[in-house]
């Protein structure tokens, strides 16, 4: 949890040991990564243990009016294409080359799309100090058959440096506009690190609560997505705030059990931080999936999801979709879906085999309560 | 949790050893009553291990029509007034007469607005069986200044009999239309009873589970509608889905805080249950605190809830607003607030002493994080 102060002002004596300021570099540049950006650059001014530059790896893009994207960003303090009408930040510098934007820096974040992340930890090689500390905000994993892929261990293996998480029921845009939101933060062991890390975050508006549970924070942001779809097909099928919140409790617990399966020291307790049951009601009643279900469901499962992704969201993946497909596939391969009747219904219903209204067909539930010793 | 079958045919096996069938009497023949009445019934009819009748205790009263409602519900098999349009079952009988009504019932069910449960009570002593179980499924408790006074201990002390209680996600239409949905039984130690109440109330579409923790459940009955107060102040104050998230995740923790400062039994895992999580859900998007406390929030506290209840509520009470004011009195006197900024928050802001947006003030929130003593 968070130590007193840790994001205050006051805070900021707790860099008064280090010998060396800490240098911030952002890489990706999206909506959220402008968003971080932002929250980074005003604690960097804010607080004195940080340099005041925070430098932003901006995938480089030429704009409809010509100009290039990093070059209006560092004219007008915006990401007009991202994140318009929001100031970063007088201290924020786009940068289009990776390497000169994480030159010298000590904590790197990480946001950007999940397929990215490869080849831009191959491109850094070499190329950043060794003693750097990272951080990913990325959501979405790989799984494969020896288990989940998760980013942040991608992050730690490919450049050899610590790697926390940053997840949460944030908003991009909400956070932009400074509304109330929490976020955790996820580490494996360096808690000096995780405090530094809620300094770089935190906000009086946004409450950053650190948790020793990096693997535990990281699976909340992926499998949320698939209890969102059942969310909203529930929503679709025209049920109650009843019958979703059972489906959203099941798929909670379906959350827990998987993620202490996968990696058995994750904590309970981590599901009732931000990025478990907060983010979970935020994608169930906000976000694409839930929306691309409910519009699914409502056409009875006779219009597919890729045919309703390109309609409603140009064509875009469902996060998701992918992630019930991958976690059913592992689940068959390991003999476990029985365990997860949620997760594998979802999967089952986006590729036709079920009906919309399997998401609460008894048959299917019951066997949760069928397997007593995977209980959480 | 519920074993396998066991609210389902086959469980009716596990009655084989009884040797006298079981008898159901329904103590109260509200909306819900009328609901737990229709459950009851079909599981009676459905089971060998139960009698086929159920008899509802009706407090008698004359309809607009001039007929006597337990006349119209024995003529119909319909609760007109509180239940229209639903059967309740060829083997529901209603009795005005308290006596009669649990006259060889060994299986109690409790389900009255809080404030008779004394008084009906008092009337029971030395008509019901000595070996009779209860169960309550009445919300709502008293806080005094030993501690919180549960309706389940106050049958218990009174009556000397085992009581049990069922919590969740549950409004009475939707499961009355069996729209799918669930419940959680909290039990003392008595666990072949609490399988019993199970099946009295289990079906495919309402899923029941018992759980070892009769004080968690029943508390997360009543703190809830205070979380519930504070979502609907974030929907008044137009904020998004994000922070409401944090503000219902926030009110969840102090729940869990307070329920285990209560009773140090309680178990973090009964707050995944239907009682908890899901029943916080269904309460801070739907339901009476959150829709009154979202127009007080409209009116930036300018109209009182008195007002409002009024208005909206033909002047019944809102129990979140009571429970605040209980909650915050005996937190004061324990100088426990600072441990519990949103219910002290609720609760200063219902009696006009913060605005509204009290509710998302960071200076509150954070001495959430600043207790860690009280972590839960």
């Amino acid at each position: 949890m968070v130590p007193p102060n840790s994001n205050s002002p006051e805070g900021s004596s707790n860099c008064g040991r280090e010998m060396e300021l800490d240098r911030i570099a952002v890489i990706g540049s999206g909506n959220w990564g402008s968003v971080a950006a932002r929250l980074a650059a005003t604690n960097a001014r804010r607080l004195p243990c940080f340099q005041d530059e925070v430098r932003v790896w901006v995938y480089e893009e030429r704009l409809s009016t010509g100009e290039l994207l990093s070059d209006v960003i560092n004219m007008t303090q915006e990401n007009v294409k991202y994140l318009p009408n929001v100031k970063l930040g007088p201290n924020v510098v786009a940068d289009p080359n990776l390497e000169s934007a994480v030159k010298n820096a000590t904590m790197l974040v990480f946001v950007m799309p999940h397929q990215f992340i490869d080849e831009t930890c191959e491109m850094l090689k070499g190329k950043i100090r060794p003693d750097a500390k990272a951080i990913s905000l990325i959501k979405g994993m790989e799984l494969r058959d020896e288990g989940p892929r998760l980013i942040s261990r991608e992050i730690n293996d490919q450049l050899g440096i610590d790697c926390s998480v940053l997840m949460g029921a944030n908003i991009a845009n909400e956070i932009a506009v400074e509304q109330f939101s929490e976020a955790t933060i996820g580490f494996k062991d360096d808690k000096e690190t995780a405090d530094k890390w809620v300094q770089v975050f935190g906000t009086p508006y946004f409450e950053v609560t650190p948790v020793q549970d990096v693997e535990g924070v990281e699976l909340c942001g992926t499998l949320k997505n698939i209890v969102a779809i059942a969310a909203g097909l529930v929503d679709g099928l025209g049920m109650g705030n009843n019958t979703k919140a059972a489906i959203m409790r099941i798929g909670l617990r379906e959350m827990i059990r998987f993620s202490k399966l996968m990696f058995p020291t994750v904590q309970d307790a981590t599901f009732f931080e931000s990025c478990g049951v907060a983010d979970l009601i935020t994608t169930c009643f906000g976000g694409r999936n839930r929306k691309v279900a409910e519009a699914f469901a409502k056409h009875g499962g006779k219009r597919s999801f890729d045919e309703l992704e390109g309609e409603l969201l140009n064509g875009q993946k469902l996060q998701g979709v992918l992630t019930a497909a991958e976690v059913s596939s592992f689940l068959k391969a390991k003999n476990w879906e029985e365990s997860f009747p949620l997760f594998s219904s979802v999967h089952a219903i986006a590729t036709g085999l079920l009906p919309p209204s399997a998401i609460v067909e008894y048959a299917e539930l019951r066997k949760i309560v069928g397997t007593p010793e995977l209980h959480v």
